[in-house]
Formats: C-alpha cells, sequence, structure tokens
C-alpha cells in the first residue's frame, strides 16, 4: 500500500539530520537497525535526492504564490493539508477487512472531522465575517445568532456522532471500533489543534505564520545538508540517520535565518499587519514599535568592506531569535515523535502524497509543534501591550447588543472612576 | 487485580437498567454472554444490593453535606474524584511486565495530570482570587502576571513532558509506550473536559451543578428499579441487563423530577447565586427573573383533594424539563458506551474504589456526558442576556492595566457615540 511508495529510494522519509553517506563512521548495526543499506543503493540514492528537490521547488513556489495571494488563501492552504493529513492518517490503522463488516464506519471519521471543522473555524470566520463589510442589520444579527449558539450546535453534532457511534456497534468488532475511535479523535485534536493555531497567526500578520514555516524548512534542509557533507556522530537512537553535525549546523544556520529573515519580512506590511476581515484588499496599518528599525551604529574595528556604519534592526528580530532556537532544538522533538511513531506501528511514511517526501504527515511532524509555539508565543509576549485591547472591544462589538454595550460603557466609567479616587 | 473486586457479586458492575431477577423472559444466550449466572446466585445477588445500598446511602449522604460547605468543597470533591478517575484509567490498560523495564514512566501519567491541572484550573482559581478580597496592588500584580503567562507557563510544562517521553523511549517497547501516550492523552481529555464544565457549573450557581448531578442518579436508580421489577424487552445488546421497561420508567421519573427538583432548588439563595470569589460566605444576590415565580391558577375541574387552585413555577423549570429529557435520553449513551469500551477490553468495572459499585468512573460515565450538555445548555441559553456583561467587565479589570482600562472605555465612548448618531 502506501507504505511501499518510496521503495525505491531507501534512506528518503523522516530522517531530518542525515548520517554522511559512506561514511567510516556509520555504525553497521545502525545501518541494519533501520532496515535501509545506505550503502549500496547509491544511484536511487540520488535518484531520489533529485525527486525529492523537484517536488521541494514545486513547493515552495508555490507557498510564495499563495502568501503572496493573501491571508484567505494560505488559510484555504492550510485546510487542504489538514484534509490530505487526517486522511493519511485516518487510513493508517485501517484495517480492510473489518471494515468490510462495518458500512458506514469510516464516514463517522469524517462526520467527526467536520464537526472538528464547525467548531474551530465557525467561530473565526463569523468574527471575520461581521467586520468584512459594514453589514446590514439583518445579516448581522444572523451572524450574532450563530456565534451564540455556535458551541450547542456544534455540541449537537459531536453527540450525534457518539450516538452513531454506539448504535452501530457491531460483536466481536467492539475492540476495532474502540480503537477506531479514540484514533480517530487523537488524529483530530492533533490535527485542529495545529491547523488553528496556524490560522490564528495568520490572522495575526503573515509575518507570524511565515517565519515559524520558513524557520522549520531552513532547519531540515540545513540539517540534510550538514548531515549529508559532515555527519559522524549519531544523535538519537530513534531515527539513525541524524547527527550531532546536522542537528548543530542546522541549529546556527536556523538562528542567524531566523534574525535576517525577520529583518525582511519585518518591512512588508502585507506580511507585518494583522487582518480583521475576510477581504483580500490591500492592508494598510501602523505596524507597531516591533517593526520600527532602531539603528545602531557599528564599532570603528569592523572591517571597511562592510556596507554601512550603521545598521537598521527592527526590535522584533530578537523574537525572532527565540523563534529560531526554539525551531532547531525542541521543533525536532516532532519529527523524533514521528520517527518512533513510524517505528512502533512498523510503517514507512504516513502516505505518499508528495513524491520523493512521503506523505503530508511527514512534513508537517516539526510544523505542527511550531506552530503551536509560535503562537502562544505570540499571544504571551507580543500581543498583551496593544492588541488585547481591541480584542476585547472586538467581543463587545460582536456579543452584545447596544443596550449592553451601553451597560458595560457605565460599569466601566464607574470602576474607573472608584480607582481614580482611591488613588489620589 | 481490580477486575474481580465484585467477584462474590455477578451482575453488578454497568448495568444500570436490571433485567428481572429470575424472570422468564431472560434468554438465555443473554445471560450467557455476559458471562454471569443471574439464575444461580440469588442469594449473593442480594447481599450485593445490600452492600451497593449501604455505600448509595453513604455517598448520597456525603455528597449533601458537601454541597451545605459550598463551591470550594464541592470544587475540592470534583478534584478528588477526578484523581481517583485518572489513577484507575492509567492503571486499566497497565502492564506491569513492560513497565518494570521502564522506571518513571508511570509518572509521567501524573506529570501530564498536573499540567492539564495548572491548565484548566490555573485560570479559574486566579480570577476568582482577583476577585476574593480588595487584594493589595503587590498581589493583584502578581495574579495578574500569573495569568498573562498562564498558557506559555502550561504549554513548557506539557513540552517537557513531551521530550521526557521521547527521550525515554525504549527499544521494542515503542508500541507499548506510544499506545500509553496516545491512552493517557486520552483519558486528560475526557476527565479534564467534564471536570472542568463542572467546575464551570458550580460558580456559576450551584443550582446548575446540583440539578444535573441529582438527574443523573435518579435516572440510575429509577432505571434499576423499574428494570428489576418491571423488566422485560432488552434495550441494547451492548448492556444485555438494561431493558425498554426500565429505559421508559426512569425517563418518566427524571423529568417529573426534573419539574419538581428545580422548584425545590429554585428557592435557595445559596444554590442559584453565582459565586466569583473564592470565599465560603454567605451568597446574597438577586437570583434573576428565572427564579422569580410565576403563579398559575388551576382549572375548575382540577381535583379538590390537591393543596391549592394556585401553583408557583419557576420559568427554570421549563429549562428542568429540558435538562430531565436529556439526562434520560442521551446521558445513558454514556453508560452504554462505558459498558461497550468494558466488553472491548474484556474487563468488568474500571476499578474498585465503591464498594458494590465497582470504580469510581463506572458512576461517572452518564455524569460526564450530563456536565458538559448542563455547561453548554447553560452558556447558550441562560447566560447571555445578563451575565456576558460581567464577564467582560472582569476580563477588562482582570487582564488590562489602568491606562488599557481607559483605553478601552474611551473607544467604547467613540463607538456608541458613532451609532447613536448613525441611528438618530
Amino acid at each position: 500500500m502506501h507504505n511501499d511508495s518510496n521503495s525505491g529510494a531507501p534512506g528518503t522519509p523522516s530522517g531530518r539530520i542525515r548520517r554522511r553517506r559512506g561514511s567510516n563512521e556509520v555504525a553497521p548495526e545502525v545501518v541494519k537497525a533501520n532496515g535501509n543499506h545506505l550503502l549500496v543503493n547509491d544511484r536511487s540514492k540520488y535518484k531520489s535526492m533529485l525527486i525529492r528537490a523537484y517536488s521541494s521547488v514545486w513547493m515552495i513556489g508555490g507557498f510564495a504564490f499563495i502568501i503572496y495571494m493573501g491571508h484567505l488563501y494560505i488559510w484555504a492552504m492550510v485546510v487542504v493539508i489538514q484534509i490530505f493529513m487526517a486522511k493519511e492518517l485516518f487510513n493508517l490503522l485501517r484495517r480492510a477487512h473489518e471494515d468490510r463488516h462495518l458500512p458506514g464506519f469510516r464516514l463517522l471519521n469524517w462526520h467527526f472531522f467536520f464537526t472538528a471543522m464547525l467548531f474551530v473555524y465557525g467561530r473565526m470566520l463569523s468574527q471575520r465575517l461581521v467586520n468584512t463589510v459594514t453589514l446590514d442589520k439583518f445579516l448581522y444579527k444572523l451572524v450574532g445568532r450563530f456565534v451564540k449558539y455556535h458551541m450547542v450546535t456544534c455540541y449537537f453534532f459531536y453527540i450525534a456522532g457518539f450516538m452513531w457511534f454506539i448504535l452501530t456497534l457491531k460483536k466481536k468488532m467492539y475492540k476495532y471500533q474502540f480503537s477506531q475511535y479514540a484514533w480517530t479523535h487523537m488524529i483530530l485534536i492533533v490535527v485542529f489543534t495545529q491547523s488553528a493555531f496556524t490560522v490564528a497567526n495568520i490572522f495575526e500578520g503573515i509575518f507570524w505564520f511565515l517565519l515559524p514555516a520558513s524557520l522549520i524548512v531552513i532547519n531540515d534542509i540545513a540539517a540534510y545538508f550538514f548531515g549529508f557533507f559532515f555527519g559522524r556522530t549519531p544523535l538519537i537512537k530513534l531515527s539513525p540517520k541524524k547527527t550531532w553535525e546536522g542537528f548543530i549546523g542546522a541549529s546556527i544556520t536556523t538562528i542567524i535565518s531566523a534574525f535576517l529573515l525577520a529583518n525582511m519580512f519585518g518591512r512588508f506590511q502585507w506580511l507585518t499587519c494583522p487582518r480583521k476581515d475576510l477581504s483580500t484588499g490591500w492592508l494598510d496599518c501602523d505596524p507597531g514599535p516591533l517593526f520600527k528599525p532602531e539603528y545602531f551604529t557599528l564599532p570603528e574595528w569592523f572591517p571597511a568592506w562592510f556596507l554601512s556604519r550603521e545598521i537598521a534592526v527592527l526590535p522584533v528580530q530578537w523574537h525572532a531569535l527565540l523563534l529560531g532556537l526554539f525551531a532547531s532544538i525542541i521543533a525536532p522533538f516532532g519529527g523524533f515523535f514521528a520517527s518512533g511513531f513510524k517505528r512502533a506501528f512498523k510503517i514507512k511514511d504516513f502516505g505518499d502524497s508528495i513524491p520523493g517526501h512521503g506523505g503530508m504527515t511527514d512534513r508537517m511532524d516539526c510544523q505542527m509543534v511550531m506552530a503551536v509555539f509560535a503562537y502562544i508565543y505570540h499571544q504571551s509576549f507580543i500581543v498583551p501591550q496593544n492588541l488585547s485591547i481591541e480584542m476585547i472591544l472586538d467581543q463587545i462589538i460582536l456579543n452584545l447588543t447596544f443596550e449592553e454595550q451601553l451597560a458595560v460603557y457605565k460599569k466601566l466609567g464607574q470602576i474607573i472612576q472608584e480607582r481614580t479616587f482611591g488613588e489620589s
């Protein structure tokens, strides 16, 4: 099945930091343990590398185009990736023999998938819809009502699936069905946590999606090449092809790239402005102090060939360093986890969606860990100053009637007055 | 192990609606399928019923006392139940042989448990702490800071556990370890979703916790007795001891009880007032229109022995009917799910914490489904009118500095002014 997709290309999947090909330091038992014979299939190794490079170029090109198109298109891309991942993972522990006796059982997975979709995206979408145009009162109320009953709607979809599951339980299939139920939930939680955070990042400003995602790609590629040319010392038993040399080289590359990329990305309003509606028009905002360059004069002893005595640093670049650190040290654990998982269940790849790369999930393992971190970092250390005011105002405008808004206004006035008197 | 806890008492666990003991309608294959011989061990059946009744009385008494003590004590009870459930479920798929080779692997479960605890309760606790007393500025800031970095703190605890897991993966144990990891996550999600909603209900007013919980208990007991005395027609293959007679009888009992209990509970401010702080003092509030009695005059033809021509109905009683309907129709599916699960994994009870009842989890299956529903129902159909104003004010006071509060006040004033001009 899909597990054989890369059969002609040993050593391609999952390994991010590769052991130097043909190096003397390759411990034979490691090679054996992996079941691949790195030393033998040299030609197919190169062929696979070409396929991989070719589809990488296509992916990066397509990705850049989507970034250029804007927030809604990126969101659509995330949803497509999500569907692919869910499909790959749903199929993973599926057993055709059992399924033949359980008509409609597959459909239940997708019922839960769309319930999760409604739950995660329904609210986001309607909040942005309200901001999109000066809605007429009817539509405004309609969206408002949807938001109000959003949770209960999702709950009933879920309960319907839950009852469907119980009513279609079949004798002798219990264990398979319960395992599948748990597995479906695990998949949906992993896939939707990650993508909900990713989409949230996108609308905070493409910057907060693009920088973390790029850092993971850079870290992957750098680890591949550093490992290819210098890899000697094995890093972790879980992924025998990863080496300390690859890991360290990639870390340094990633952290430097983070600093430079942040400076580059931080200069485009298209990337730095948050998007509060669903339009795709041009963005114009005050990107705030984080993206205002600060000028540093270089010391005298700095080499004269350097372009300028003065360099401009955006404050966001310091934050980028931390993102780079995370992308190179912690995020790879997402990859280790995926490798371990594949070993545990004796599969080679999660799927065969991308030629030379394996499944979509194989390329997303670290991205997931990173997107969640980027979101939480942004919310904890970047947002609080100015944006939370707007978030609260959004809430007030969206969830309350005019009379209730007035009530909030009056009460807040009272509280502020009390405080002012208390302080003076 | 714990599965044998009830070995002297066949037929006790999990079955909520019991097939009539010794009735001619007992289909022999059902009895066999269940592995118990209902017809044989009559004496032990009665003994088990006594044990069960005895511990039920203790439980209900203890429960009433805790309700009397107040919100904090109920919360503590929920946490204790939670710990018991997690313990039972963690042990369920545990294999002693594998564990011997994985020192410290059990500890990881509890690491995740306490991370989830911090995540779910940390925010609740600190929000209520701020409301508790007029805090001095230092403490106020401290709690504020904790709330601000709450998410990132939890994230790092989680990531630490994630890395711990990956770094302690042992060859040949991968499959066991990954299954345990997934299992731990499923448990924590189920246990914490339920208890987070339960605790939220408690602080919205004990009413919203007590009524749903009572309805489940009443439904359980009524189904037991209706099944015991009238049970003939099997209800669902999953739980052979449940009958249609038990199900229907229990439903009617539960819906009537819901209507009556709501009238009873709705008259105590101790139960109806929300609690916004962590004190245990007396509550005094305007419980709102839901709890203000409306008077209906009974029609002439109504029997004269009825106490009064006029009856007082609290509007909340109509909502209670819906809760009763849910408790008797949908919530039992929680029990079916648990029965199916136990059959799938060939276990009898989830544990042996409560004499005669099996494990804590065995008594909580329907409670979980109910608590989530009660919360979502309350949020969707009860709260929106008045409480959301206070929620937003809470947010403003807790999350924003004084200057930011001023900024919200000013902007809100502008928005309201624009609206007023736009409308006039």
